[in-house]
């Protein structure tokens, strides 16, 4: 099993956002995985999604359960191989597992207060710049792939405009050339669910000694419902009640239990409040979970820089113009059941990049998991990305 | 123009509900439109969905923007035509218009506090009940049809199960055989809004003089999202700037206005709290309407009865024999961009109905609106009802 050690590097010169502000200094921390080659063109950079970090893979010394969120796809003999590739992990400014984010001290606070609301909002460029500047301190001019899935996707893209030379490959996985203004209002509906909650105090509710949990489930149970098919959440929860089975054997205890079959007509509760329905279960619970360990502020910050993320933008909508800085090899990688960001999405991107000739493989795949599905070990897909690493691995030797 | 007259009528007997539980006595709001012709066989009753009411039709004396939620439909020379039928709307049990609801005093309070969270659980059945016995004192014992959209047609669908021998024909628009688990994940996030909201006061809010409006807001918000489509968000939103123009005139002004046609490169603001998207606005302006004048148990009440409306569980699952009572006419319509209740789910209910023998006719209408459509006027819907509407007409002699 593949070990993984936390790293932080520290940088001194600040670094000019998109927005026109600047952060002063700051931490990145990140993992890396396998070994750099002699050559340094064996190096592939992993960019994560709303809720994940620098951990893609492995697991901490003496830590139950402490995988990586890719650890299905990123080890040693795993579609992205660590046997064959150095592959690096990197925590996004503004998160809040380890690189400068607002529960850190904000330099301009006279009293030394941490960030809060202060951060400065990042985009997806942002991030890239400063993945940049963290490649540079390793060493590594050139990038054999830059991957992600969903927002993570759009770093990928991201980096193939900015830094067209330092990119072989790009894969980009369940994502999306800009949000669709319903993506934008799932994203809004949660932040004004964190931000009305009277335990946000404008942002700054780490001096108040609280957190804006309630918020923060409601944020947390929008985004799950909009992760999963409507069909994989029938097949998971449909209509089952939360405790149905326990309810019929009760109701048949008297009856020599000849009501254990009775499961589909055990009572409801009437309840209003009360959970009824497994789904409501299942979405209290990963909202409570959520809640307890992620900063409201980053949730703000990390939804807005998936609403202003639009390339196209600066060409009147145009993709292809958009895209023509890209000269590197692009997999895109859609699942047919996601709606969040639907296989249409990503054959926006495919055809604007084939209006610019660029070397373009695309695999739709029939899982359906939704969302979810990129973070999932479909075989079709894992072949799909294994297969392609591979032809990459003979191409930079590694 | 019609000019519509809400009406009131006291029930002393006790309602026995679903749950085991009783509403001892209670009000019924409701409002009629055209006359009840002398064989008493032209009465249609139309049911409401969520945040609608008895005030279906028409307009009251001197107040301007009155229409009723289903204007477009009902009145005179419309689909369902008010000079041949005499048409019914009634608000429900456990709404906030005028019928007995959670706003109302609790009998049982000893010291004659409104009923707040403890009016009792309603269903879709219950509410039915209490329809027919608003019809028994109206001297109508056949309806000439039972019509609704969303909830509304579930409740079409109850009647034709409950008084088969009391409907002629059942319309039965926009709406399902039960809600999927995505459908009930979606009330539950927008009633975790309302009950975890610290004004909520377990229901009781009404003692403290406060409005749990945060919750409110954003169950609008969540529902909003779910009855636009994806594409008619586009089309009316898009990733359009709440004031992009604004912003590009100001920037251009010193340029003699050449930057009106800019509006496309319009600078972001960098906020994750001020309003960036037109499609935010439009939501929170639809959240802070609905916080002013719905009232929070209502919306529990309401989406509970939609989350155990399920006639099939008596039967194993088995539609096909839960409608084998129904022996009218239906007319199921649905809309292909309808997300929230797809078409797929009417399909099911005109399969388990031709199952059943019964006569059956179904239009899946292609209009962009999503759920919204079935509030809307497109004339190929409209088309189908007014000539299913004449037909009836003619047979009960209207």
């Amino acid at each position: 099993m593949l070990v993984a050690t936390p790293q932080s590097l520290h940088f001194d010169a600040p670094l000019a956002l998109q927005s026109g502000a600047f952060i002063r200094q700051y931490e990145l921390a990140f993992e890396t995985y396998g070994t750099l080659n002699a050559a340094k063109t064996n190096a592939v950079l992993i960019c994560h999604a709303l809720n994940a970090s620098h951990h893609v893979a492995g697991v901490y010394a003496g830590q139950a359960r402490s995988e990586g969120w890719w650890d299905n796809m990123v080890g040693p003999g795993k579609p992205v191989d660590t046997e064959r590739f150095f592959v690096i992990g990197v925590n996004n400014l503004g998160s809040c597992f380890g690189s400068t984010g607002p529960m850190h001290t904000n330099p301009d606070s006279a009293d030394g207060q941490v960030y809060g609301a202060d951060f400065p909002v990042v985009t997806v460029e942002d991030w890239v710049h400063a993945q940049a500047l963290l490649l540079d301190r390793l060493g590594i001019h050139t990038l054999a792939a830059v991957m992600g899935g969903s927002l993570g996707g759009m770093q990928a893209i991201a980096w193939t405009l900015l830094y067209p030379e330092r990119v072989r490959r790009a894969v980009v996985v369940a994502s999306a050339p800009n949000l669709t203004a319903e993506n934008i209002a799932f994203n809004e509906v949660a932040r004004r669910a964190i931000v009305t909650d009277p335990d946000f105090h404008g942002g700054h509710f780490y001096r108040h000694g609280v957190v804006p949990k309630r918020g923060l489930r409601i944020a947390r149970m929008i985004g799950h419902i909009t992760y999963l098919s409507d069909d994989v959440m029938n097949a998971k929860f449909g209509r089952q009640l939360r405790d149905a089975v326990v309810r019929a054997a009760d109701a048949g205890a008297g009856q020599g239990g000849a009501a254990a079959g009775a499961e589909s007509v055990a009572s409801y509760r009437y309840s209003t409040q009360d959970v009824e329905f497994q789904i409501e279960s299942y979405l209290r619970y990963q909202g409570d979970k959520f809640a307890d360990y992620f900063d409201a502020n980053t949730y703000l910050l990390i939804t807005r820089a998936l609403d202003y993320f639009d390339p196209a933008r600066s060409f009147g909508g145009n993709l292809s113009q958009a895209l023509a800085r890209a000269s590197c090899k692009f997999l895109l990688v859609s699942f047919v059941t996601d709606w969040r960001f639907a296989p249409a999405r990503s054959r926006e991107i495919v055809k604007a990049l084939l209006d610019n000739q660029c070397d373009v493989s695309y695999a739709e795949i029939d899982a359906p998991h939704g969302h979810d599905a990129f973070l999932l070990d479909d075989p079709r897909y894992h072949g799909v990305v294994r297969a392609y690493f591979e032809a990459l691995a003979a191409e930079v030797q590694a």
